[in-house]
């Protein structure tokens, strides 16, 4: 843990249990900065991170303020979930694809979805950045611009990598449609049909379908809320099932929202290192970040070439523009090779308008703005979900992305909530689709990545007051 | 066999037997019509047909003549392939890529491209529609037309079918990133590891890559030049090997060129139907057609929702742009799903800027003059092959798409010839690409898609002396 992050978890009990209340004055970061023996920085950071989570509000020339309801907002989960150790061939639900197809519409409260809001990215800047491209495209970069793509546009991810302090060369970079596809073309170069792959629990349902998709099996892991996968059960794993990869989220996972310290994903590295067992890092939520500085992926801990990174510009610039990519270090001929016989080629336009955005600037100022906004609404929802939803609830309170993940009380039945909810026009994503084994049917993944309004706190009470009519004694209400 | 083809194909034997000679003149159309009793209008598709052959040509106000160098042309192929009667695992070997990779750069001429010339192509009046629907993009739009796709594209794609005569319905057509991500995904939705799938002999490479690719096996069925799979055959080996599907060009066959007639065509939709084996049709040069309709695909004869139609943008209006589509009858479901756990979507800019530009109109009068120049380089790129190339060489003459499938004589190392062409910046597609057993040895696939210059002659003219070279004696000659 960081110095601000320890004064800020400082405060933040201090709040919690009732040493600070709503509306006391916050001690100055002078003050702060004195008493701690710590530097001025460390404590704007933290109580920039407070105010993030909602604990604290700034009253301009005036300091910072405890928020009025902050005894609203749930705690957090703490417990490892306990999959059972084994390899599963799966079979994925048709659940997964109504909750796809549900949130596919604007009419539906979108909870359940996979996106944030369309209108947090600037599309009209993308917009012109497309025209002007488009009208000037050589007709040879339909040619050119086959995978591995565009060059203008990896040299461009080359330097955000190496402004993170990564050295990732161009040629590394594969241009893929999506992370998604990034993902499962990296998953076809390192696994074949029968063998078997580590995944966390819960875990991100397409990395699921992928998997069966070409017939391999999955090996759940278990995974703490905030930390991210356990070493030792992983370690154990290796031993017993010798998987042939690991398909991880090591920033924001989805759906936990965990964040694998540092020290942690190094370790992570090594341990696979000594087994030469390739690592899938999905990284597409990495610039979501509500702290001081985009945390490190695994991939730069790795020095033999074994983690293929995956990421795009869909969840944090350009959605609906299709355009991701693998850094997959040693694997990268192979992951080409399995673009080029699927689909190609990437969009040549799109890769043209992102590289012309990107060259042009403004990509952090909009950076900036977006983490803003969704540490914001992340506090907004929080204490609405602390308001509306049952006694006994955790939700993680994830240090970026836009997903909170909702335990309710053991008994809860979250399909039952997720298929009510529908019928009143609001998707949720019910824990079992994160699951080979549908486990966690007490739990929710909702996304905060859209505007907090009416509709949105009506829809947060009544899947409140759907949550206690599927809770433990499963008595029906009248809604 | 239509009465102008029968027409065209009376003078063309004239030709061929010496009693029409270079210069001579024509019959006039009024003449023609009178004696053969057949409106004008059937003499004028018969000479513009032998016209778009090269073997004819008009000159103002005087009428048609037998071209000047008629006699260069080389005679077709017309043996049916005679692959073994297996069902054979696939190992898709290094040479496909080094193909593929060859082709991708600039400097090489690109006879073994499987691209025509980005020059063929509207780009300017695209970029238009790109910019106008860029910057009026509506930020749902980024939802809406996640998969099945844009709604305004799947329109003007109906419109287009219900034009040549076919109804299909909006609902069935699912955008994907070409026709290439297409065809995996109705594979995937028609087939599983170890299934068995017939392919024609020769066949596209990249069907052979996407079998091998899920773990299914390729039943090689032969297939005549012209008139595509032998449908004898097919029943034999569907009674044997019980294949799950058929992948079959139907027009304009890749390698070949080949047009299967339009009973030949009903009458194998009705032998799959009988057997309930799907139909993995793949339609993308359909358009580049060059007598005076759009041959109709198998699809039109479907019935029972079995033929999954697949095409694309790429290889008639907008290379690079990566817009395909699958209109895949009762698997439709099926194929949408495949592509949400892929790719997700097709990139939404692009499919809004092909929308917008089939919107405005302009398509028909592209398609005319790209159709009437890819006909003119066929005439003149057989020609130089029937100059060059070693006598005993064959040479189809497909009535669309830019390939040609060249037979040189038996014996021929159409691989060392791929070699060294390639040492001297020429790439060519050697016969064994397209082929599980690596047969057709003696073959060459060549793209006529590009500009005839000096270069391309001169290009020819050193492959004529490495298949010289490379011929059955396998005498070293100096280059």
């Amino acid at each position: 843990m960081k110095r601000y992050e320890a004064l800020a978890a400082d405060v933040e009990e201090s709040i919690r249990t009732g040493v600070l209340r709503p509306g006391d004055r916050l001690a100055s970061v002078r003050h702060t900065s004195t008493s701690r023996g710590v530097s001025a920085s460390t404590v704007f950071q933290a109580y920039y991170l407070l105010e993030a989570r909602g604990l604290i509000r700034a009253r301009e020339r005036s300091g910072y303020y405890v928020a009025g309801d902050i005894r609203k907002v749930p705690p957090e989960p703490d417990l490892t979930s306990q999959p059972k150790d084994e390899s599963i061939a799966l079979d994925v639900s048709e659940r997964v694809f109504e909750i796809l197809e549900s949130s596919m519409t604007r009419d539906v409260v979108p909870f359940g979805s996979a996106f944030p809001s369309p209108l947090l990215f600037p599309l009209a800047r993308l917009g012109q950045a497309m025209a002007a491209s488009a009208q000037s495209l050589d007709p040879w970069s339909t040619v050119d611009d086959l995978t591995p793509g565009n060059a203008a546009l990896r040299r461009q991810i080359a330097l955000r990598y190496l402004a993170d302090g990564m050295h990732v060369h161009t040629d590394e970079i594969v241009i893929t449609n999506g992370a998604l596809e990034a993902l499962t073309l990296c998953l076809a170069a390192v696994a074949r049909p029968g063998d078997s792959v580590v995944v966390e629990s819960p875990t991100f349902y397409a990395s699921l379908q992928a998997l069966e998709r070409i017939g391999v099996q999955a090996i759940e892991v278990p995974t703490h809320p905030r930390e991210g996968i356990d070493l030792t059960a992983l370690e154990h794993a290796i031993a017993r099932h010798k998987p042939k990869a690991c398909w991880l989220m090591t920033t924001f996972q989805n759906p936990l929202g965990g964040l694998m310290p540092e020290p942690k994903k190094k370790a992570l590295v090594e341990l696979l290192a000594l087994h030469q067992i390739p690592l899938i890092e999905d990284d597409v939520y990495a610039e979501l970040y509500f702290g001081d500085k985009r945390p490190a992926p695994a991939k730069a801990f790795d020095t033999q070439g074994l983690v293929l990174h995956c990421s795009s510009f869909s969840k944090c610039l350009a959605p609906g523009y299709r355009i991701g990519w693998a850094a997959p270090g040693r694997f990268t001929r192979a992951v080409a090779r399995q673009k080029l016989t699927t689909t190609l080629s990437a969009s040549a336009p799109a890769q043209l308008a992102l590289a012309t955005y990107l060259e042009r600037g403004g990509f952090d100022k909009h950076l900036r703005k977006l983490r803003r906004t969704l540490a914001e609404q992340q506090a907004t929802f929080a204490q609405a979900v602390g308001h509306y939803f049952p006694a006994g609830t955790r939700a993680t309170r994830p240090a970026g992305g836009y997903f909170l993940w909702v335990e309710l009380p053991e008994g809860t039945d979250a399909l039952a909530i997720h298929r009510q909810a529908l019928a009143l026009g609001i998707s949720v994503a019910p824990g079992p689709i994160f699951s080979a084994t549908r486990a966690f049917t007490n739990c929710l993944r909702l996304n905060y990545g859209h505007a907090w309004d009416a509709r949105a706190e009506q829809a947060i009470a009544t899947l409140g007051r759907l949550a206690q009519a599927h809770g433990p004694s499963h008595a029906d209400v009248s809604l």
